[in-house]
């Protein structure tokens, strides 16, 4: 096979994956769900196809491990997700496990001086329990009762589904995680944002995860008459939220690597004739550095005060969530850019804006991550699309990567 | 009784009254429900008391005529209304009825040379069947088979419901019109609005209602990903949003009499971690001159439009309704500032930014306002306020133009 057909049966694997959902006419797999056992057996089967036998952990992973002649060797885990948000994409996660596949069988009889472990992680976008990475988390030991106590909106307990799925909670321990001579890890994911296709590059390596911290605000003004309250005598929470809305813009749009967004907005009473008196909305902030984004949090946090100040509004902000921004292994990281240099491919270098597996693996073991183009930047969307040449350039890469990897150097 | 007696008297009234209501426990008065018989009964006592004997027409109007010695005399219409909004304040409304019957009460047998007819108007909050006006739409002939066909939510015409209240639509016509030597028309109202109190005033006489433009706005931006799409390759409809609503607060700001108000915002998909791709929002306008409106408006959708621009967002102003603004006369206007000078109070000249019923009246016959200052500026609600110093001087205002009024001058 060429490279490029290598690339065009793994879009074409990730369309016929695709297929398999819980709502039909669409790509919908839940954590657990019915169909979950159907996309293990297509994949499954093509695990077979590469030589491979595939095995399902107790948190419901795929996987399957391609064996060096040296029995005592170290393993290399090659991941990624196959759930799904409801009406997705076919490339959200499948693609890593089924490039990751495709790299296997490029590589053939070439023998190499590590087992190599292939999985396709049951839950990483936490859509069925309203929390995610449960199975990276089971995967490296993080897995706890609390998590397997978690109830989805039927209200059925993470362990129940999983017994459901003839799945046993008390073997997670001892089945789901990685080997314990694991040296390093590496997903392949599309970029679900659009710089790599505003930079006319092909592919990332991935430096760092982003850490993250979600904010709510309340203005609190006065609802007052729209017809007999003059200007000077409002308190306009709407007015004072829309001042901290463009601070926030105009405040990331001058920091580097910054991402600030106010998603949601509610204005109360919510009538066309009377001056909003209470506002909500959320902050949602995101750098890879934590510093520059703790700095930020309280620059916007000033800011939202301020805009309530002048106005007789006033702001209280809320932390709702904060998550710490996870490097990628630095070594690897450089053999993955070496690699894709090797390959023939200039691959960029990115800080993911969104979290994946990957930030619970790389506490553990050496990881990194491959981005791939995302036509149109769309992702979580039917629409979702990949090019051809894309994945040809990171099978490549992956696959350079592994025939020049060595597991002590 | 000293002035001071009456204004309480007035007060205590409005209380009473307010405590009629069709939802126990608040003030709630929609137009022809079982409890307006009540306000009715209350009322008709009262005007009995003064010597007055009440009748109802047949759009829900009680009405009562204090009659010159001269039965050829021309009538002086005191009117205000009688239905609230869902728990109302006790003074939006009753007030003006209460107070006029009050100031005729307060001229004893003092000859005048015209009818006096006391009207409490049925239907002006627009609750009950979503368009206001209706009873005083009668009172002016203007009242057609289309508004008699509008129904309430449970489906319910206005002509079935006078059915259900005894009153027969057929005969609105001929029972409803003011008597056609009617010369003037003036209703007494709270302010609704801040501005007295933060004059230090007591009073205000009108000198015109206020025109009114609503419009929706659409901003059409991208939805993306919060954390993967860089700053500068959003297109955040929110932002475009913000941008618009502070230039509504600052072009209405500079503008003497202008009030512009954003009162209703969504923003979608309404996600803290997605940009927004879809915000509506509206658009309330009010000036006492049309043209100054209009301009407001063309400049206001302009710069909606340019803060779309510069996002790639686009922009869809949508006019929804429009009041062209409705002076009061201008003699009977000037008369009353005299009668207010007189009796010894300042009274501001205001602008009224709601809909009064003297916007339909005021077509039709020579009409004007007296407001009386609003503690806090707060009303539809149940901490609606009134002072007794303020209806004091309202009601020593009335008399005393009363006293002095002329028709044929």
């Amino acid at each position: 096979m060429t490279p490029n057909d290598r690339a065009e049966r793994i879009i074409a694997r990730c369309r016929e994956l695709a297929r398999i959902s819980d709502v039909e006419g669409e790509t919908t797999r839940l954590f657990l769900s019915p169909k979950t056992r159907d996309a293990h057996t297509l994949l499954s089967w093509w695990m077979r196809e590469a030589g491979l036998e595939a095995r399902t952990d107790d948190i419901g992973n795929l996987r399957a491990v391609r064996r060096s002649a040296h029995d005592d060797a170290p393993t290399l885990v090659l991941f990624s997700h196959i759930d799904t948000v409801p009406n997705a994409g076919a490339f959200d996660g499948p693609l890593g496990v089924i490039l990751g596949l495709e790299a296997i069988a490029a590589l053939a009889q070439t023998p190499l001086p590590f087992h190599i472990e292939l999985i396709a992680f049951s839950e990483e976008e936490g859509v069925r329990f309203a929390f995610p990475f449960l199975s990276s988390r089971a995967a490296v030991g993080e897995l706890t009762d609390e998590h397997l106590a978690h109830t989805d909106k039927d209200g059925i307990t993470v362990a129940d589904a999983l017994r459901n799925f003839d799945l046993d909670p008390a073997r997670i321990a001892t089945t789901a995680p990685f080997a314990s001579n694991t040296f390093a890890a590496i997903e392949v994911h599309i970029e679900q944002g659009p710089v790599l296709e505003s930079e006319n590059a092909f592919i990332a390596v991935v430096e760092a995860i982003v850490g993250q911290s979600r904010l709510s605000f309340t203005f609190e003004g006065q609802a007052n008459h729209a017809g007999t309250t003059p200007m000077a005598l409002r308190h306009d929470a709407l007015v004072a939220a829309a001042h901290f809305i463009i601070e926030v813009d105009n405040y990331a749009s001058n920091h580097r690597q910054l991402v600030a967004t106010v998603g949601r907005i509610e204005a109360l009473p919510g009538a066309m004739n009377v001056v909003p008196g209470t506002v909500t909305c959320t902050l949602d902030v995101r750098h890879p550095k934590d510093e520059s984004r703790h700095a930020a949090v309280a620059h916007l946090v000033t800011k939202a005060q301020a805009a309530g100040e002048h106005r007789g509004v006033k702001v209280k902000a809320t932390l709702l969530s904060e998550q710490r921004a996870v490097p990628m292994d630095h070594a690897l990281t450089q053999k993955l850019h070496a690699a894709a240099e090797r390959a023939g491919h200039d691959a960029l270098q990115l800080f993911s804006g969104a979290g994946h597996d990957s930030m619970i693996v790389a506490s553990h073991v050496p990881t990194t991550m491959l981005f791939v183009r995302s036509p149109g930047g769309i992702s979580h969307n039917p629409a979702e699309d990949i090019r051809a040449e894309d994945v040809e350039a990171a099978l490549g890469t992956l696959v350079n990567l592994l025939l020049h990897l060595h597991p002590h150097q």
